[in-house]
C-alpha cells in the first residue's frame, strides 16, 4: 500500500465512523506512517482535497526530494505552524478537527487558532488501529528488520564468553547488523548478565560476564524506519540444573504462546497460555510483565499481549512473543521472538537457536 | 548535584515564583533529569515530603535497586495511573499540581481523578530551565560522550573514501565508539554524500562515496543517558576550488560564531555572527537551519541559537555552533561543535580536526 492509500484508508474508517471532517497528525512515528518520510512536523488529512505536510526549512528540500505526493508546505522561520493549519483548515472548510496526539498547551494554541475548543478533539484511535495491521510494504521491510536481526543474535552467540564486557557483545552485535544494512538498533541492546539479568531492562554496562552466568540478550535492528525485537537467554559455560529448568519452562511457554497466536484470537488469551505454564511451574509472580507487544515504526505499539489486553488478532499484526521469569538476586531468563499473524496460524519473522549454552 | 538535590532545585523556583504546590513529571528526559534512571513512568514532587517515583512491574526491581533516595511506587497490572497520583496528591495535600507534559486526553483523565480542572496546570517552563544548566556530574557525562564523538568522527576521516558505501562508514563509526564505552548514538548517524549533502538530515543510505563527493558526517555518542553532536565534512580525494570556497565560509563562520559564544550574550546575536559571513559570501539563503542547539538528555534541547531565540547564554549551558551552506544539486557543507559556556568564554567538547580532504 503506497503512503497515499493510507490517507485514504484513514478516511475510509475514521471519516465514516466518526463525525469530523479533518485529521490533523503530530505524532512522528504517524507521520512517517502517513507520509513515508521522517522530517515532517505535522500533517493534514481533509476529507475530501489533498492533504498537506508541514516541514521546517532544515527538511523541506530532503521533503520535496522524496515527495509523497502530498502537498509539502515550508514553515518558515517565525511563523506560528498552530495558526498556519488552522487557515488551512478554513480553506478546507473543515468543521471538526480530530488531531491524533498533542499536548495540553499545544492543544490550547491550536484551538484558540481555530476560534474554538469546539472545532478540536484528541483521538488516536483511528490511526492506532490502522497501524496494528500491517501492509505488504511494511511486511517486506519487517522481514528484513527481523533477518538482520536474527543475524545480530547469530554474533551474540559467538561472542558471549567469560570475561567478555557485557557493552563488547552489544558493539559486536551491533556491527554485524550495521555492516548488513541495517539503519541502526530498534532500541537500546540489552545485554544483562549474572544478577542484573533479573531486570528485564537490565541494560548493558561495563560489566565483565563470569563463568556460568545467566546472559539476556536483547536486540534489534531497524530497516528503513521499521523495527525488530528479539531476545535469548545463554549461559557463559555450563549450565546448571536450576538454570536449564528455568530456560525449559520459559521456552515452553513461548512455544506453546506461538502455537496459539492466530487471526481471530484474543490477546488476553495467548498471554494465558505462557502464564499459565509459568504459573504451574511455581514461578507465576516472577514473570512480571506482559507477553508481548506490536512492534513497527515502533519497537513497543499496539496491540498489546497482556492479561489485561482488550485487542484480538488479525492477519498483518506484528507483535512479540517474550515470556521470562526473573529471580532477583539470582538471576533471568526472557526468549522472544518478533511474530506476523498470518491467515492460518503464526510466522516467526526473527529466527534462530534457542541454545542455553554449552551443555 | 544528585538527583535529589535537582528536585531542591526546582523547589526553590518553581515553587517560590510559581503559584502551586506539587509538580509532576511525564516527560522521559525530565524524569531521567530527577531520578537518575530511564525507566521511571511519573515522578511526583511535593512541596514538602518524599518525592514518589512511578514505576511498572517491568522495571521495579531495578528501580528500586537503583533507589535514588525517592519512594519508589509499584503501579500494578490494571492500576489506573492517574488516580493514583491523584490520590497521593491529595494525601499530600496538594491544591494545584503542574505537570510538565501531558498530552489533552491524559490531562482530561488527570483532572477528572483531581476532581476538578482547575487543580491542574501545564507548564514545561521551570524544568526546561533548570536544565538548560548543567551541573557538574552533567558535564562529567558530557564531557566523555564528547570524546567518545571525537574518537568517532576521527574514524569517519579514516574511512571515508571513494568506493566505500554511505553505511558502511557509519558502522565503522558506531563499532568505535561503542567499542570505547559509548551506550549507543546520540542520533541517527548521518553520512550524506554527493547530492544528498544537501539535506541537511540527508541521512545515511547504500549509496557509494564517489570521487570528489563532499560527505557531511554528523554523529554523537551516548553516554549513560548523555548526548553529544558533531560534524564535520570531507571531500572523497581532492576538493574543487567551490568546494573550497564553501568549506573556508563555513569554517569562519564557525569559529567566529564559538569566539562570541559567552555568559550574558543572546543567543540570536550568536547566529547572527554566523549568519552575517554567510549572507555576506552571498550564501545567506542556503543556510537553512539555526546555528544551534541545546545538548544534554536530549540531543536537541533548550536553549536555542537562532535568529528568533530569546534565550541568554550563561555558564553550564552546553550548545552545538553547526552553521551550514546546502546547495540542492551539488551538495552542502555543515560544521559542528559541541560546546560549553564557561566563565570567560566557551571551550569545545567535541574536537578534531576540520581537514576537508587530501588537499
Amino acid at each position: 500500500m503506497s503512503v497515499l492509500n493510507r490517507a485514504d484508508a484513514l478516511r475510509h474508517t475514521a471519516f465514516k465512523e466518526g463525525k469530523f471532517d479533518g485529521y490533523l497528525i503530530f505524532n512522528s512515528a504517524n507521520l512517517a506512517y502517513f507520509t513515508g518520510f521522517s522530517g515532517a512536523n505535522a500533517l493534514l488529512i481533509p476529507k475530501s482535497g489533498e492533504s498537506v505536510v508541514y516541514v521546517y526549512g532544515v527538511n523541506y528540500e530532503l521533503a520535496k526530494a522524496e515527495g509523497a505526493g502530498f502537498k509539502v508546505e515550508l514553515v518558515k522561520r517565525g511563523e506560528d505552524l498552530m495558526a498556519k493549519i488552522a487557515k488551512q483548515a478554513d480553506s478546507f472548510k473543515i468543521e471538526k478537527l480530530v488531531v491524533d496526539v498533542l499536548s495540553i498547551e499545544g492543544g490550547r494554541t491550536l484551538a484558540k487558532s481555530l476560534g474554538s475548543e469546539e472545532r478540536l478533539e484528541a483521538n488516536n484511535g483511528f490511526v492506532r488501529e490502522l497501524r496494528k495491521v500491517k501492509d505488504e510494504k511494511e511486511i517486506k521491510l519487517l522481514r528484513k528488520a527481523a533477518e538482520l536481526t536474527s543475524e545480530g543474535m547469530r554474533v551474540a552467540y559467538e561472542t558471549v564468553a567469560p570475561g567478555v564486557k557485557e557493552y563488547e557483545v552489544a558493539a559486536e552485535v551491533e556491527y554485524a547488523m550495521r555492516k548488513l544494512g541495517s539503519d541502526g538498533t530498534a532500541f537500546e541492546t540489552i545485554v544483562a548478565s549474572g544478577p542484573c539479568s533479573a531486570f528485564p531492562h537490565g541494560g548493558c554496562s561495563d560489566k565483565e560476564i563470569r563463568e556460568g552466568d545467566l546472559v539476556v540478550v536483547d536486540l534489534g535492528a531497524t530497516y528503513k524506519l521499521y523495527r525488530s525485537d528479539m531476545t535469548r537467554t545463554l549461559v557463559a559455560g555450563k549450565p546448571s540444573k536450576k538454570q536449564k529448568e528455568l530456560h525449559r519452562i520459559v521456552k515452553e511457554a513461548q512455544e506453546k504462546a506461538f502455537d496459539a497466536i492466530k487471526p481471530n484470537v484474543k490477546t488476553k488469551d495467548v498471554d494465558a497460555v505462557a502464564r499459565k505454564i509459568i504459573e504451574d511451574a511455581g514461578y507465576g509472580k516472577y514473570f512480571v510483565h506482559n507477553l508481548g507487544h506490536g512492534v513497527g515504526l515502533e519497537v513497543h505499539e499496539p496491540p498489546t499481549l497482556g492479561p489485561d489486553s482488550a485487542d484480538t488478532l488479525a492477519v498483518g499484526n506484528v507483535v512479540t512473543d517474550e515470556p521470562g521469569i526473573y529471580l532477583v538476586g539470582y538471576g533471568g531468563v526472557r526468549i522472544e521472538d518478533t511474530v506476523l499473524v498470518q491467515k492460518n496460524g503464526a510466522e516467526k519473522l526473527t529466527n534462530g537457536a534457542y541454545t542455553l549454552g554449552a551443555e
